[in-house]
């Protein structure tokens, strides 16, 4: 097996990342994580201002914004394939690549959370509802102090 | 009613969108619906590698990508609120707000396929989900030629 195989398929492994995603200019990868984080914050958005009583309470759209965000979580992780540390504006810090089983971690406690909620949201519990974004939104800053630059 | 109040209600109606997005700032409507294309364009090109023989056929990661881009489409439209003709850079041409029954009647096709594209990538019939993706990728044509600026 030839180095430059090898170092890919280390790629695949630690990023959790399919062999198209690896295979991805590192722009289009860093693109792409800037997508799925912008789809996420527009959901997320709205449910928040339902969360802090700004908006009124809207149970059917809180779900369904949930549902997206659960179906989204799963997805960033594709964005960060190794060698998409640079190569576009990114706010991604290089930590992501040299710690990236607590990174991995981290996304997973989203992902989990996330899911969480979107169950929740269905249950139609508000007060449940709205302690379990409190719980989502904290993986969310957990990483981002973390791994993501201020700048 | 004030004349504003009709203009919100009917861009809600029009652009089949929630209160939130009618209500979110041009900019970030544009940024959404960008988003929502790029994580279905990152979904799709690894699709047509695959339906082209570019890469190997791997009926896993097509259901999946397919499935992606299924749950994806219905996402688009709240990218096109009223008052979201301009705003940032965007290739989305000011027919889209003038015609937007044709413009949701274009969008509505493009959920259909790729919902039945996912469908048929699940049963893993490769002929099938290679066909379907062939009509799938049509609706996207039919939606670009007419709306999409090729500036």
């Amino acid at each position: 097996m030839r180095p430059s195989t090898i170092r890919l398929s280390l790629a695949v492994l630690l990023a959790g990342s399919t062999a198209a995603a690896a295979a991805a200019k590192p722009e289009d990868a860093i693109r792409y994580r800037q997508a799925a984080y912008t789809m996420i914050g527009w959901n997320f958005g709205p449910m928040g201002q339902m969360v802090k009583g700004k908006t009124p309470w809207n149970p059917g759209e809180f779900a369904q914004r949930a549902d997206r965000v659960a179906a989204l979580a799963p997805q960033l992780l594709e964005g960060f394939p190794e060698g998409s540390q640079s190569g576009a504006k990114t706010g991604a810090k290089a930590a992501i690549w040299t710690d990236m089983d607590d990174f991995k971690a981290k996304m997973d406690d989203f992902v989990r959370q996330s899911q969480a909620l979107a169950e929740v949201a269905r249950s139609g519990d508000e007060a449940k509802a709205k302690d379990q974004f409190g719980k989502t939104a904290q993986t969310c800053k957990g990483c981002h102090d973390k791994y993501r630059s201020k700048d």
